[in-house]
């Protein structure tokens, strides 16, 4: 199971605060199994001096070097514009390989394809997972099965996308855990599903399926008897690029609750739109659920990046005024505010109760009932 | 181009009213570019006999016979379970090549791509049209060009899917064209696309492009001079498995005015939900543009299947008091009512402007604005 093996991260050339996200995100929310980062242009720093974050991890000149630190793994922590493997990564995929290592990969390119790397992981019995690979179970029509759950579903939402919906979700589960509560967190980006273990990469999933998709994640969390289930959530359902996404998970997950995320620093979205209005969002969202169950929005993820903790702490008092909303930026003070309102809602939120039949697996997709109409 | 081409369809085992959808559509909608079916349980028939409309078209017992009635291209017009090509299926595509008729297919299987049939085809001069095949040029995010077309856009959405929006908004671009306007219709689903001769067929494309590939298509209409872009929804924004596709249409075509379509004798949805409330659902589609954009769903289209003419009319009476929109069967009756609305509403309504710069198509997608965020 790749979620316990010790991880070298290929970073070469771009390791830094902005150019290697999946390297990054594994140093912030998986440090203890991160032995090392290669990128020659920065060996003998650490993690810490690059980064800001990430304590002692060694950064190395190349795989060999690194072997002295014992991975089990190599990730590819960086990712080329469009998503294919360069020629020039190709042979740290091999000396890998070659060396006994499993390789993890959040590329677009399915590494375990190729036939080459195939053939060598087979006889050295490694395993290459691609974490944005979408199983052919996945690839499923929503049936509803929300309503016979028995555990309870949290989504992250946001203003904009890559806004911190994981970073304050991965909070709230560690929050959680600490007060003995059986949480099971469920990646639906390549960082999430690397750091979780399991999960979907519902961007590279047709419009179709994503609810689908993210529905059968959370069916298997219920019958391993998780109580709360958490949802990492993708894009912004106010994003014009990446709505989509936003609202498969939301149908697809109809969550119990939701938690808003939000970056006060940031003025605009990529479309150079201010952000939305908070209590406009939060109604939206409400709206948007409220048609099929109960639900609410419990509270507001901040990111405060480039504010002082005393900037974000008044920044969050500001929203808990504007919204009445608990908000707190859980990356560095913990979700505790969060979760309190969260089990204070649940404990009298009512249960969806259902016992009806859903579709079947194969639809009735197609009904047929105007000349002319057709189904997917 | 495969819009004036004249059809013979394949609909062998399966012609009927629900059994062979995209064969109706372009009997219902196309009716005079289509010279034959093929279906050899049914041979000797009428297309009005066997579907209740389509007149004379005549049913034949196989291709060979049905050539005596001229025609350019075969059209496969049933969709098998799974939408690949049966084997029993391929000898007929085979057999129009060789006939020298072009080939139209709504399969999920690209028939483009089989090496024997792109070899006879290319050998006869004869074209293969998919018209599920998503372009490269179609796999891009949002810019939000919306800002600066000078057409106005109009999209169809729904109180559920399969409703009739692709039927309005037809009888919509009819009623504009016999007004003088210069209308477009966009296609987003197989037969939309097979009737307009354009289109994007929007369940096949990965979440983060729907709203993408929709905006390239309307950016492409408005530069050929169209005054009203018409956009074919699909889903609806309440259907829980569908919904993704709905607001990636939505966003992409951040549509000047909307209409929304309803069956008022469907008792509930594809999960057992009664349809949701006309008045909130109005109010929903409205609030999701609306944050970007003055927007407004200028009417209701009434799929009034199994209804007599003067129950559909007292349906749509019950409807207009309800919502105090207009209200028609436009399939039925015509869109005058809808259209009278719409060109009223766009008389007054402010048109967007904007000067700013758009993202570039290769993005600001990648923000990294927080430790261990990812993007796609």
């Amino acid at each position: 199971m790749f979620s316990s093996q010790r991880m070298i991260i290929l970073a070469e050339g771009r390791f830094g605060p902005v150019s290697s996200k999946t390297a990054n995100g594994a140093i912030a929310f998986m440090t203890d199994r991160v032995v090392a980062v290669i990128d020659s242009r920065m060996a003998g720093k650490t993690a810490q001096e690059v980064l800001g974050y990430g304590g002692s991890i060694p950064v190395v000149g190349s795989l060999r070097e690194g072997l002295a630190f014992r991975p089990d793994a190599l990730l590819i922590g960086i990712a080329p514009a469009g998503g294919q493997l360069p020629a020039a990564w190709r042979r740290f995929v091999l000396e890998a390989l070659r060396g006994g290592l499993h390789v993890l990969s959040g590329l677009h390119t399915m590494l375990a394809d190729d036939p080459e790397f195939a053939a060598l992981a087979a006889s050295g019995g490694l395993t290459i997972t691609d974490l944005r690979r979408i199983p052919q179970e996945s690839k499923v029509v929503s049936r509803g099965t929300w309503r016979l759950r028995s555990a309870r579903t949290v989504l992250t939402v946001g203003t904009d996308c890559k806004i911190g919906k994981m970073t304050t979700l991965l909070a709230v589960d560690a929050e959680l855990r600490r007060r003995g509560r059986r949480s099971a967190f469920i990646g639906t980006g390549q960082t999430g599903i690397l750091i979780a273990g399991n999960g979907v990469s519902v961007d590279a999933v047709v419009g179709d399926y994503i609810a689908g998709s993210i529905e059968r994640e959370i069916d298997r969390a219920d019958r391993a008897g998780a109580e709360l289930i958490l949802v990492e959530g993708q894009g912004a359902l106010t994003h014009q690029g990446y709505s989509s996404v936003t609202l498969g998970l939301m149908h697809g997950t109809m969550p119990d609750a939701m938690i808003l995320n939000h970056q006060p620093t940031r003025l605009s979205d990529d479309y150079g739109f201010p952000l939305p209005d908070l209590r406009r969002t939060v109604r939206l969202h409400e709206e948007v659920i409220g048609i099929f169950r109960p639900t609410k929005v419990v509270g507001i993820g901040l990111n405060s990046v480039g504010l002082t903790d005393a900037e974000s702490r008044d920044a969050a008092r500001r929203i808990e005024d504007e919204t009445g909303l608990p908000a707190i930026d859980a990356f560095r003070f913990g979700a505790g505010p969060l979760v309190n309102a969260l089990e204070s809602y649940l404990a009298s939120a009512p249960r969806v109760s259902y016992t009806g039949p859903l579709p079947s697996p194969s639809g009735p997709w197609d009904r047929g009932v105007h000349a002319g109409k057709e189904s997917a």
